[in-house]
């Protein structure tokens, strides 16, 4: 299987890390890894400033590394609570497993598949899911379970719960709604903060809500847009992960507009979702550290 | 004196039309040209099928040609009447006429006089005018004469009044806000419908208002823009003529992005003026077409 | 079937010119037309003042129109003879059909199957053909006839020759080279000037020839692309259509450098298909009028 | 004085190392720091796998800390030898010292200065050096030296040697080429290896040489392009720091694209001076790694 870029998915690990900025936190980090035999791979820092907060990504190298999934919470922890650390490490043996919730336009999906199965992405896709049957085709091509979970009599929370069913029974690490046309309920959120991606077909915040490219075409923009962020219980509002945008101009009907906007979603969907996939990205205060 | 592109000044028209659309517009305009002697150089011809609106901009040359601009709207009225049209036509051996109003911060006055400069725009600029005297240097560098008119105890239209009075006086036809902090108001747009180009320093409709930058920032886009508009009663709302976007991240603080922003806005305000001066926007419905 | 844009492919025609520039040719056209009860819908033009050529596009409505594809010709010829024409007219009832010629990387040929399938390229897809057979499976997805013409013995003229044979008897308008990896003999090319598309993983003239991305990567530039182009007997050396890039950095290595190749490359060819199936390009000089 | 970014001038260094890799540099060189009392703000690193090369760029916090100009290089050397470094550190209280070769086109000058005097470069402008004296008002409404050195009967390395007195006698940091139109010799660059930054008016390395808008404009490539770079023996094949591009079309002259072409030179030579004197530049193989 192809990967890309220059990770050896079978040995090295990815910590990401949160915390109060101080003296030294580089220093200690680095330290630790080397005292453990890990050799640091990369290593990428931000500091915010205005709120005194401190964020740091590191992969390294497991070859001489006497940490393990089992063994890396004990070691740890001391150093994540002198400095109030909120963290988290994938050690990358296992690819994160993804769920795609999808309403009736393929584009999103098909992207998604496209680059899964050329080896862009390093995921496991166990469950495409809908509330039509529509796309039941695309994921067959791909040889994806696709299961039709239609809303009845209204009842959203009902099929909430039976997509939640799916989620846990698949151990799903994060949901991307490829242009599912729902709003999630506040319970469905529960538990999966910064663990939801949206694409949403305008620039946000402007055109946020329903029809946003006729609401470009109304205002007569001369740029349209797409942005993908995680999903919160405020619509449209979510920590922005990736914007794109495209020149029109008056000569573009709605139809031109969706078209353009086709590609633009498809793509900065996938640069959110290849982002988050590798443990690039940090959410404080409803905006997102995207160490790219 | 340089000219941009393959205008040729002294001897072309150019000549804008917007009326309901029909059968026959474009060949009618054409051998009208044609019969007066004018040669057509450029024709462009845009058909909203949606309100059922034509647009189309000519120009053409002029050396053969009887028409004059004394003898142009006797000649051209029958054929105008004949399709409802509203037009304008300009011979352009007379540079357009700008006033530039402008603040405290230099960067889009700069950009404009540089330009101006440079001969990238055909224009003539009789007067710099601003609430402030702080870019009365950068005017006298550039030998254009500076008006500080102070807005003296909160009255606001009295200093209208006066920047009005040098406007008529120096048959002003384009007044350009290169980052005038003012409202101005519904009395002195008043005659100057789609006659004052303003830059935005937001990718509208979003960030309208004020501190564009600092709502960008705590929003946490990932794209910063600018947008130069026609200015209307409705703040930040008139037709968009021109925008520009750049990708900025979290690392870029506030200060980051009025940097890259300054380059942004002088970009986008030129290239608005420019589009203007060239007689290439019609206005319609809110909306602008712009023929570039 | 969706259409794309406000074309309605059933009634209208659009018809292409290329001629030495002189007085009154628009209003000539626009009046044959016009005579002929056709509705001029859409009209470019552009006149290259260094050569003096002058080029444009037409697109009338056929509903009150007494030409046809039959009659065209003869009632068009007086006035194509007097300003030494040259131009092409396509009735559009009939879609362009293309055939598709492929190597062993799927995402281009996958890009352009998409767009057919969501109606955003107006045209048939009567073959697939490759020298591999790698890609027989993308095809037999979308239901397109593919051929797999394996060169025999380093026998190209053959192989060229079956291919052709196909290209006539599916009665071909357009080859599009979705990354196949030969060079087409100039036997093979004669009689389709103008009609063959390529996209080269490059920003031309940077990078011709073989392995670009390597030679990008060795060069170090920070912004790589992608070029369509028509296929001449000078490899990577014929009218430029399109052209795309997309930034880079050091952190990137050759690997990645293919991956965000692949979204130029198939956008990039994408465009340049479009704007060849709506008869929006005129050739000249080896460099291409692109009505857009 | 407005500074740019989070940076604080007066108490930090700015310290870039380049070395062949190996475990534990990063821990290596935090910890440094640390122990001497400084405070990591920002640390970017880098690794060639292909060639086994290490690059570290790290700026830290002197108001607590040990380290001075004078006593760094002794406290340093046993870890920088241990590893094989070559390095600088830059404290920097004082800016970097500029001088700016130009020949009679303004564009590029004008923009330097301006964000020189609008507090966007943190540097000092000590000499602007030219072979015709047609820039001098620029350089004097900007108040900054002018000197006019002609290149008297064909003797360029005489005038070289003048320019050179200058520069050692401002004990100039960097030299910038803004549209300088002479050949450095081989002589001039030694000992200024990567202290040199040229922009060449194409997208390199397509378009190298002499008039690239010719060039571009005869090929009809639908974008224009240019490369800021450090200068080399080899005429515009030194290492690339920033590229840009614009797209064009058929309607573009060769004016329209020079007109074009100054935005992009000014932008991408003023967005590679930012990146050198920001320290954030390290150079090895021809290629650049840019911290950004």
């Amino acid at each position: 299987m192809p990967l890309s870029g220059h990770d050896n998915e079978a040995s090295t690990a990815r910590l990401l890390i949160a915390c109060p900025d101080a003296r030294g936190i580089v220093a200690a980090v680095a330290r630790f890894i080397s005292d453990h035999g890990g050799n640091l791979l990369d290593s990428d820092q931000h500091t915010d400033r205005d709120h005194g907060e401190f964020f740091m990504r590191v992969e390294f190298d497991l070859s001489q590394c006497d940490l393990s999934p089992a063994s890396f919470a004990e070691a740890w922890s001391p150093l994540a609570a002198r400095h109030g650390m909120s963290w988290r490490v994938r050690f990358n043996g296992r690819p994160m497993r993804i769920a795609i919730l999808v309403g009736t336009l393929p584009h999103c999906l098909q992207d998604l598949l496209w680059r899964y199965q050329a080896g862009e992405l390093q995921v496991e896709i166990p469950a495409i899911i809908s509330n039509h049957d529509a796309l039941r085709p695309v994921a067959g091509h791909a040889g994806v379970p696709f299961h039709h979970f239609p809303i009845v009599r209204g009842d959203k929370l009902a099929q909430e719960s039976i997509i939640r069913e799916v989620l846990a029974r698949e151990r799903v690490d994060l949901v991307v709604l490829a242009r599912y046309m729902q709003v999630l309920s506040p319970e469905f959120l529960r538990g999966w903060e910064n663990r939801i991606i949206n694409i949403h077909h305008s620039f946000l915040p402007a055109f946020a809500g329903g029809d946003p490219y006729r609401q470009a075409y109304d205002r007569g923009v001369k740029l349209i847009g797409a942005t993908s962020h995680y999903v919160t219980e405020v619509l449209d509002d979510g920590p922005i992960i990736a914007q794109g945008v495209e020149q029109v101009s008056h000569r573009c009907s709605i139809d031109d507009l969706k078209r353009m906007g086709r590609d633009l979603e498809r793509t900065v969907l996938a640069r959110a979702v290849r982002m988050h996939v590798h443990d690039r990205i940090l959410v404080s205060k409803n905006k997102t550290v995207v160490f790219d």
